[in-house]
């Protein structure tokens, strides 16, 4: 039986501030919580009905709280709850990272937590195994940021770190970075180095001027409308997976 | 002031049947809502504040409700509502498109209204111009796909109709029909005619068995990740993006 503590505490999730003093995140979702299962974390607690409990492998040393659906629903942050709701210890902190021979994100102040889980996701597709955050990035365990990664947090490493410190560091190391703006160098025709990190700037006032000084290279998507009302800008995780399929496409030739 | 009865209706426009026999949709935000001012839409009624009122060119022939914060604030779907929410007559719908000379995206019953939203943005950027749906496909007057699609749905026409007719019909007309699958082949080697139409898939269940007969090329965004435990797909949007980037920058050289 699912208790009325345990419902309280799966709420409280959704803010930042009680994730960090539990040390616990959530994950719902069947296919999500198989995947965590499947990973490196510890899942603390699973709570999920009998039919979920009875079809899965599930690691020694957990928790389980068997609950019927009514329970599962009452508690879910879902709109369309399922049948598992996992509580996953919030790991320690990623402290580095190493940029040599590889391509990493770095994003300055994103503040949506689906865009963030979607560009985690793209990140594991397209083979990026880091991504820098700035301080001021919306939580990565947040409930929703953790749905729409659908389970790519599990094998992709995020940094939240102060960026000018990062970005200096990355520069004295000769490390290519790029920055994302609306009338950047048309990114199909531009070199792509493979050692390099890409900025992707906030949802609404992009990268920000303290950063701009670090960026050896402004890249762009051209805008293929001829028309002159058109769409201003593309949705920064649209933007991302663009940019990633641009800069790995060119490993193929 | 907005009255009771008024908020009744702009939370009754969350809803398609309510939409329909009101023939309303509603957009919201200071941003988008200067777009639908701007486009070919008819707005029927502007609810805003003073300052949005005093700041902006408003359209002859439009009801006004001067609102305050407030009451916006009680009205509103969005989480962070802004100072003018507008209703807006429902165009028309698309009959006919033109499948010549033009790339021309294809949606498969997908269900998500942000994923539809952002697809018509970045349709939109790209320069393509219609979007087929099935009638199954989630509504674009929805209000979530109307604000994901950030004002591109006054420039991108969407026609719902049977895809088993209408992919036919583009056969006989020797229109080539590809189809976006994980497994597909290498969007990056393949083959790709302009004159075109991409089918796109459910976000659960991909295309559906019986439009699949349709597929002349089956093309994919290859994982670029050689890890075994790997994200085993995109977001549909996502994968949108990378496939009408890759269309397109192929007319660049």
């Amino acid at each position: 039986m699912l208790s009325k503590v345990k419902i309280k505490l799966i709420k409280s999730l959704a803010d930042k501030k009680n994730r960090l003093s539990e040390g616990l995140f959530l994950a719902e979702g069947n296919k999500l919580v198989k995947e965590i299962f499947e990973s490196s974390f510890t899942v603390q607690t699973l709570i999920a009905t009998h039919e979920f409990i009875e079809t899965h492998i599930l690691k020694p040393g957990c928790e389980i709280i068997l609950a019927t659906q009514e329970e599962i629903d009452k508690a879910s942050l879902l709109k369309t709850p399922q049948q598992s709701i996992a509580l996953i210890q919030i790991p320690a902190p990623v402290k580095e990272v190493n940029l040599k021979n590889q391509l990493t994100l770095c994003l300055d102040d994103l503040q949506d937590p689906g865009n963030l889980g979607t560009i985690v996701r793209l990140a594991d597709w397209f083979g990026i195994r880091q991504i820098i955050c700035s301080e001021n990035t919306v939580d990565i365990y947040n409930p929703k940021a953790v749905q729409a990664s659908m389970g790519a947090i599990c094998r992709v490493d995020l940094l939240y770190t102060d960026l000018k410190y990062f970005l200096e560091k990355a520069l004295s190391e000769n490390i290519k970075i790029y920055g994302a703006f609306h009338d950047g160098m048309n990114i199909y025709k531009a070199d792509l180095s493979q050692e390099a990190i890409v900025i992707l700037g906030n949802e609404g006032n992009g990268i920000s001027m303290a950063h701009n000084r670090y960026i050896g290279e402004r890249i762009g998507i051209p805008n293929f409308s001829s028309s002159s009302a058109r769409t201003e800008s593309l949705n920064v995780s649209v933007a991302s997976a663009v940019i990633c399929s641009e800069f790995k496409r060119r490993t193929m030739f």
